[in-house]
């Protein structure tokens, strides 16, 4: 499987470090990137840089995508000089962006209906220090065999692919771990100004809670810039939660599922969007909650 | 400080295993429960019961309490033959049940001016497991000086006791706490039920996100077993997290701090516990967002 030709399309903060390790792992990797000069630092390392879609379709046996929203893969795939118009019976697409898991089953019945392309959603999770070390957790959706067959392409990315289910399936897992991770952030933000409030010391929740059933990453990580007010360092996104309990609303929408928590979550991450935060840090949530600056 | 004679009040399912350590780590303890057959354990590992409050009181330099919630402190306290009735100046209470922080602090206050006794309260996590194994969260509030005493006698079941502030503090760490893990558990049975729709192996959902930023205790423990719908074990129970997220509530009304996340968290909760499950495990409330069973 090493001799396995991969395509990369999407070189932004996930892209170029994920298609680094596929390089790193002896794979010979072609990328593509509608700006082209952020495909330099790969062609220092040895990478092919195709000058068109139809130049890297042509040229590798996978075609591996990471971009930014339901769109972006939509016009990769259907838009002028795409994918669709490229892609070869028998190829495979891994699709890395998160994004909506109905028009991702729509896509990938379109590819494989007129064009033989197989799919595999695959979002990640893990972010850009995930993508550098290789820790990425992925959360695979598509047929069993062909998951198994893409899977050692993946060792390099992540030694976590969990299959999820039928296409569609990994990017619905990847909304329900964005509902945990937002819900968990906002009810944080409660908490810091309740206990403010209620005269404890707040920077000392992180650490008094550490190990136990109400600790999480964010907690440890988000938790302390909360407490002090500390909000310089950007490390994620506020509108990247609320495009994903967005996501999940449509989702469940679709299904006739309720989620009240997440939808409530959706509305306050919006408010606070509302009031100029939707570039900054998820830290910030904590002034929804308290004057306090 | 190992020859402080320690009064330990309340044999319940955590009250006993704290003592049990004491006991083990040498500290002289006596005991005393309302009803004293729970008190035989700890007799026949060397422990001294006590007939009554009053006998405890008067051979212990410290008093701890672990009980079941705000009314039964304040019974033992200032009930008849109460703690309140038999207390020495500068004689030190330790309540490690979790109860309001306002009735704490009034209690505080009443036991320090009327009887010289001082008060902190010390509300644990992690459950009985931690209890039998020492390996206690304890959130402790009161006098800073107070605190750093008898921070050896609470090495026994605990490596980390963190101070939140004055009295009051501890109790409403514990119920941050409580927040956080309520409004998990309630996502988590939202994602859970949202994914089974979405045709997702939700079995897969805690082993796909462990270690990533969604994952937590819960997620491990509780998710398997709202996938599975196996209810047959209850290690904590509904009407626990009810009557947290209630106390969460009175709290923030008191400081007037808005908690809308935990909010409609404690109505969701009252909704499962009124459809008969407050004595079930947390697990069933995937229920209340799916009718497969």
């Amino acid at each position: 499987m090493s001799s396995t030709r991969i395509g990369f399309i999407g070189m932004g903060l996930m892209g170029v470090p994920m298609s680094t390790r596929l390089l790193e792992a002896g794979f010979a990797v072609t990328v593509w990137n509608r700006n082209a000069d952020k495909c330099q630092p790969l062609a220092e390392r040895g990478a092919r840089v195709a000058g068109s879609i139809a130049e890297l379709c042509a040229n590798v046996d996978v075609i591996m995508t990471c971009v930014s929203n339901t769109e972006a893969v939509s016009e990769i795939l259907f838009g002028e000089q795409g994918i669709a118009d490229s892609a070869r019976e028998g190829q495979v697409l891994i699709d890395f962006s998160s994004i909506a898991p109905d028009a991702t089953r729509e896509m990938a019945s379109r590819c494989k209906e007129e064009h033989g392309l197989d799919w595999i959603d695959a979002p990640v999770s893990g972010g850009v220090a995930g993508a550098e070390q290789g820790t990425l957790a992925i959360m695979a959706g598509g047929d069993t065999e062909l998951v198994e067959r893409v899977r050692p392409l993946l060792e390099p990315l992540s030694q976590r692919v969990t299959h999820m289910g039928p296409v569609g399936s990994g990017q619905a897992t990847k909304i329900c771990n964005q509902m945990l991770v937002s819900c968990n952030v906002l009810v944080m933000a409660e908490v810091m100004a309740l206990a403010e409030q209620s005269g404890v010391d707040a920077s000392r929740i992180p650490e008094a809670l550490k190990g136990g059933f109400a600790d999480s990453i964010p907690l440890q990580l988000t938790g302390p810039k909360m407490a002090a007010r500390d909000f310089d360092e950007i490390k994620w996104h506020v509108k990247t939660l609320l495009k994903d309990l967005d996501m999940a609303n449509a989702l469940a929408k679709a299904n006739g599922s309720a989620i009240p928590m997440a939808g409530l979550g959706a509305e306050l991450m919006r408010l606070h969007g509302s009031k100029g935060y939707l570039e900054q840090d998820p830290a910030t949530l904590v002034k929804l909650f308290s004057d306090r600056s």
